[in-house]
């Protein structure tokens, strides 16, 4: 029983890492997609996206069955139901990264944010594929560090989506009020992708530790 | 072993309409904070949240134990899995009144948004709260007639947060940059409520009847 149970605990692990891989395709992609107004690109992350949500659909039924028959107690439960929690995330990232794509594809031909504001996205899209591929590595390793630096680097997408707000406020925009808007969701998209990506590292972090990352608190629930 | 189960199952449901109507007054007062340009009100919102925060840890806990001390099976296993995904959209429901009420006390003594586009995001609050009100009925009756308006109420919101974008493309905008960034962040807080709203409603229509509410195809998980 207990090594059945390991098996599928392992499996479960093995596809949350498989869905870390996909969300981190996803948003390397929509970002390519976004900076070279590429919308062929884009229809290819919003196809695949498609297969994220069944790949969390799959997971979800996976933990479910192996709550209905080896009824896992204890530390055993919490990570079930945890895994239940990050396939939630995961799947989350996805949709940004999809959000990202299918502004492209509404603005296509133009770009959708003036060129003064691409460094500084550019900069947080980076960090959020640095962060998906850091998730996998985390749930591999389980390595403290990891999830460490998967923190920080959703520090410093938080310190350049607030930059975003000076730069839009500042006499130099020059964007209209539509490609404004556009910039803030592009904005909020990435910094959202951050915010979900952390929320996974502090499940795992709690589950093999029992205790939360000083640092970590946020907006995530803490079961 | 059953009537225990049961009175724990009934328990969690009390504990999830209890959220239902602290979303909706969270929502309720941030939109009144907003309005009226009342910074303390807003503080008290954001105050608040971490109440929402708390009740779902212990509601999320109580699913936990009942997890591991009655080992449900079938429906009543999803019925408790079920309940961690509808806390889960209930607290970002309150996490996304709170960032109205923060929005209102950034920019206080200033109203966030012009008066050209209060109509509509009044109209947007109206339905979100009203969809809060509507989740505490339906997670009461199960009346699929109520998951029903909660859809219909989203698709209004889905519309009325497109007509935003409508307003500020319009000549007759007249917002400045940052005014434009807020306002489209406004929107996208009050058109996510909705959306978790149907989320939870998919969820409570799945588990009564085992199939997907006609019309219910959205970003949420299956399961």
């Amino acid at each position: 029983m207990r090594k059945v149970f390991q098996a599928e605990l392992q499996s479960i692990g093995e596809e949350l890492v498989e869905m870390t891989q996909l969300v981190g395709i996803a948003m390397e992609q929509a970002w390519a997609s976004f900076t070279n107004v590429d919308t062929e690109l884009a229809q290819e992350v919003i196809a695949a996206d498609a297969r994220i949500d069944f790949k969390q659909n799959q997971l979800d039924e996976r933990a479910i069955d192996v709550l209905a028959l080896q009824g896992p107690v204890a530390s055993d439960l919490r990570m079930i139901v945890g895994s239940l929690r990050m396939s939630a995330s995961l799947e989350r990232m996805g949709d940004l990264a999809r959000h990202i794509a299918q502004l492209t594809r509404l603005r296509y031909p133009e770009p959708v944010v003036p060129e003064v504001i691409m460094s500084t996205f550019s900069e947080m899209a980076r960090l959020d594929i640095a962060i998906a591929k850091d998730l996998g590595e985390l749930l591999e390793t389980r390595d403290p560090e990891v999830a460490r630096r998967i923190i920080e680097s959703n520090r410093q997408i938080d310190d350049l989506h607030a930059s975003v707000f000076r730069v839009v406020a500042s006499p130099d925009w020059t964007g209209s009020a539509p490609t404004t808007a556009d910039t803030t969701l592009t904005s909020r998209y990435l910094e959202r992708f951050g915010d979900h990506g952390v929320s996974v590292a502090r499940k795992v972090t709690y589950l093999v530790t029992g205790e939360w990352e000083p640092g970590l608190a946020g907006e995530t629930p803490v079961v």
